[in-house]
């Protein structure tokens, strides 16, 4: 443990395929001024979630520099531009605007990890064409993450027209019953839709880690081509 | 009150357009004789829900003979011959076989009040195509009641789809998170489909009943009409 | 999708008979003035709901002129001049002064789509009075939406008394128990009044296009009028 | 503690004005007869709370009729002929005829310990005509239970009408949301009404004991004569 | 309605023996001056109750000046210096020093209906001696409020010491499961001891207004005198 | 839709990859069947879940010996015996043996589809050596299906050391706060493992559906194989 | 594992100072007879948790003799009357007469690893002189388990009194809001009284084993005295 | 009771062995300003919880230079200086770094009472190793305080690896279904480890003051000694 009191699980890439990530939230300047410091030191890259606005202003300019902020996703990245970033079949989807937050982190921790997935927004099922004017484009993917609030309905339909994993996603997104996001998590639960699979609310960086597993499972050889990257 | 126990709100169709149903749930037996006998001696009609297969079969046979009784619903109509039912614009839907005990009991309401509806069945979002294939008849329809369990996505995507008053309708039907009807219920009150009506869970009765006012609000003067019935 | 990132629903008023409103909750200032803009050019009326003060104030003022806003309601219009306002037998009654901004977002709603409702305020059942003084006025209207929180009593007397469509609003108003509004939800969907329906907590927008949808149904004809309003 | 492994609190009338009532849900038939046994002998009375039916039959005959039986509250009395009973100033209200078990239990507490109330059944606010009419003769108690289950409007409906003392008791009936009487009782709990007080769910023993505390509040010399009843 | 656009429930004295108090929270600057100066004008007292600090300092100092305002328990009372106040058999304790200002909404409510009770602090079980060495005293009263957060466990051990009507006032003060008050509320409601009473969380004015209403019960006579204070 | 009021979705193994299973509680003995001698006559195979010994056994003897049925997992294959079962880089694993049930409904639906798992039992952490002593074996495998109920501590241990991707599979095991399975779930989804998915609780048919969508998404070609088996 | 499904933690006592019990409940009569069968053969003690009167009288009675069988608490004991006994400084309160099967599970599993400890029955506050009578006796007590349903103030009495461990067992006694046990969990949980520790609802056995790890903790010598029993 | 309305339980270090802290959160200024006084007048020791920054900067210089402030933990201590701190065989483990305020709250809690524990920082079971390689060390301990939040597997692990005490200490940290600290709870209360114990969630202090019981049980001379400290 070094002098910011936190102890990374630096063996986590060799042993399940991605990277620890840190969770940034509620730490202070001090611990992120030392974790920064130490992935540029060591030339290593890092990803930081849930680091708010107000944190990333509040660092000194030369950990802003090292750090590629991104405040939608509320995701940093050090050393990123080293990363090599191939196109996986992978998309993310949003059922409407108020669910790209949580999507971007998706997107952002895969890239991270080199891989560049399809994004597809606003396809709620209020608007049902929106959907399927692309259900041939995305029957070529081997995973889907359903990024979705309120009733979160998108992920029974995609459930129900697409072969590939489903991951749902359920955001905080909603007022009243669905408010916190309890009512889509329970959604995608219940999924009329057979083999959907899901994780915590909110939690683009879960989505991102099973979709990598996914992947690993897939391509048998791939998989320590991925662990090469950097 | 009579020796029942049970005060009866006679006036209730003249006040509201409707009837009082009998809710048999838990009534001895009795007081279901009291209740029936009561009916046929006046020669007026009456409902019975939630009355029991055990219930039922528990009643001498004089009671049974005069009571219409159907066993999916639950449901019991005495002096049931006279009402004349006509088609209204109404539509029944189902997601799955499993909620078809609720809607039956939506469609022998409306029955006993005169109104005959259309019913749809086991078109759930999993095979989305079923639905897809009725839209055009269904957009003719003043009312969609839409009965559905475990997650009920088919209520958003009917609300998104067509015209009328949706009335969701969840049911208790699934297991989990969706046991006891909770998540069908939330979802439909989230729904991102606008403007999605919602009554409690299983409650076909109630379904018809605001299906009821709905239709007497559409048709002022019906409104006299379907009081009169009988 | 244009440049705010948002995939406006445009045919919905000729699919389902009303407009997409745009939920300005969690929208960022450059979003809002590209959506006012967009109206604004295209001369083309829109709706935003839950807009608070500080998203209004922060916008220049050249957006702010273009739109009515109703700070209580949280509601702002674009090109709302334009749209023609005729009374239909819609009353929106509020239990307590606490509700007001809730059934003002109904209201609004209504108006944007050319419909005045009637507006029965502070008529809760702990001064019973209050509302039996109205009962006459109010049997002649085919929708009755009540905006109730607590433990929203005033749902159950009104669907008690009256014969046309009750539309329960629960709303956040309360503490202990009902914080939330989960207690008045709740309330509205036990009710022992026959045919109560009921919208999700706080979902003014919902409760006005609920309405819409039975008004459209009753009057058959009048719904291609109401499509062709703007 | 006798063989029965109950330590009974004995003093209890002497300190707070009432017996303890022995809960037999739940007990076996040999605690049952030596608890029924020791009160024959001590000639003392002693009330039983829900003592189901087949509790009841399974007993010795000499058992069973050395208890006043009432199979609708499942409660038992031993002794009771020697209670002399007066009429006091509280009613027990009903909103529906599902809820009479359990005011019952509140009207065969009160006579246990020699008080006769006035009984109200059917009254919900559903057909609010029938708590219209008896506002007169319910303004001269000084408490009033009110039993509901589902939503139990007729709770604050009674505390926005009457100057007594109002106890709700909330009953498990209903189903879907009120299931279990969990909306019930938030619903009194929430009451718009001011001043209401609440038990627990189906407590209609505790109700009693309620209405016991708060009469012998009011005749302060009452309360001697009261505790000295036998 | 006057312009402040609340309808108050003027009659409410008359009819249930105290006043409306008006519940400030969430209302204007606007709203306050007015209800502030209609009161001033008419000669009449009035009671607010969560009236925030940063309300009442934002008020005009006339207004302020005419406000008996008491930060603790967040209540103001207009004209309250003619209401002549007598002591009555109640007091009000508390498990702990964090449950003094809903105590205090008691007291206030109580004073401005000319009820002046004893207040008992700090007395929870944690430190069993500090109730004990008061019981003699406490059985003296009629009616004992008992104000507790966390597990509340003082409602059970006043309930089975003394006589007197028992109201449960939990409070929202706690951590972890006791958080926002559910946990003393379900205790109250669960006590071992027989007919404990409960209001809502943090609902002083209510616990108080079913304080008077059981005085009123307890003093016929009184009860005109009560009405007549002012 | 045939006589017993079925829609089957056909049409599901080309879309997705895998058929619709018979969610056989609930249905009468009637629908069973239909449903078996349908598939019987048409030489299709069909899976029954959650088909209870009580209704197997009231089966006629000619539907019993066609289906080859399970009494643990309670599922019934019709015409299995064509199916040719191969050897999936799948793992079953449970945390105690009352977790077997959920488990062995996997297999069998895997079987039912052509593939073999593995199937490792009674590894909960509480003996963890009994987990860390075949983790070597458990690398090799591209998805580890984790059963588990009371707090699932086992999801997170499997998700920390393996690479695969993991889906929990919460159960129903347990009491108190675990009873029903809620806590084993929320346990799973808040995993501070990266990248554990999730299914419903006690949805062993689910979890399966989902090993065989990522099964098609690790090998493009064999998709096309598992379509054909037969 | 051996042919009854269940592989046993044999090292536990080695490793952590008690056995694995088997929890009986939902196990199959095979699996019971093979699990006793194997015990006496091995001639080593086996303690059943959770077996039922049907499960024990549907065994053979080869297996019945072998069995110590306590109907009360649902246990089972093989080969116990080789264990030796020793009084223990721990005391095992009861709330009420209903806590009396969860608190003999507690004395149960304490025999069979030789520990004998007080028990005292029906001490809840509703009596509290029960309790204060035996202060002195239990202040000699290292640990203090209670069982308690209903609202369980009977902890927060016991750990403001008492300076001995405190384990609090809530149990499932009651009905409406304490149905289950929650309330008492939480109020334990919640006490005011600090250092209360708690297990889940009904666990007697895990209170009996967290009982052992303290005696083990407090006596380092008689640790190895307590594993080497039998 | 002094000035500061506050009345302390003075007693309790000889009744139970340990002080009465000061619960700071929601205290003024000047109830903070009057209990440090007090104690630095009277030269006594007192340990203040949950006192945030801002109100530990709001005190006037003299009183904060009197307490030793630790942030972290938001604990402060009077008179610290004179407590003879000695080591225990006690450690406190959190599961992330997220994790330390609340096991330092029990570090400062030991120490205000002579007792320093040991600190194991960052073993969550994602990093299994990290736990594994410090077992021989921790199986001395008589007590393990285990701090953890999200799911809190990792009291299960500890649970079934070690001999000792073990103190589950649930923390708030967390999102989704784990804010707010129910799952880590649940998933304690629900622990496959036998004999495990739980505190109420983020409750450092009550943690510490349950290993003090538990020291006091396990040396009973010890115990004098503790109480005489200071």
């Amino acid at each position: 443990m070094i002098e910011h009191g936190i102890q990374l699980d630096k063996d986590r890439r060799a042993r399940l395929g991605f990277d620890e990530a840190i969770y940034a939230a509620g730490k202070s300047g001090e611990q992120l001024e030392a974790l920064i410091g130490e992935a540029v030191e060591s030339a290593s890259s890092r990803l930081f979630t849930r680091l708010g606005p107000q944190q990333f202003e509040a660092l000194p300019s030369l950990h802003q520099d090292a750090l590629d902020y991104d405040v939608l996703s509320r995701t940093g990245i050090v050393n990123g531009s080293c990363i090599v970033v191939k196109d996986v079949p992978v998309a993310v989807l949003t059922a409407g605007s108020s669910d790209l937050p949580v999507a971007r982190e998706v997107l952002r921790t895969l890239e991270y990890h080199g891989c560049r997935a399809m994004s597809v927004n606003d396809v709620g099922v209020a608007g049902l064409w929106r959907l399927l004017s692309r259900v041939d484009e995305l029957r070529r993917m081997s995973v889907l993450v359903v990024a979705a609030g309120m009733e979160g309905a998108l992920v029974s339909v995609v459930g129900g027209l697409l072969p590939g994993a489903v991951i749902a996603l359920p955001t905080s997104v909603g007022y009243g019953v669905s408010a916190g996001g309890r009512t889509a998590l329970h959604g995608a639960l219940a999924s009329c839709a057979p083999g959907v699979l899901v994780v915590n609310i909110d939690n683009g960086y879960g989505a991102a880690c099973a979709a990598l597993r996914i992947l690993q499972a897939a391509r048998p050889s791939a998989d320590q081509v991925l662990r090469g990257t950097h």
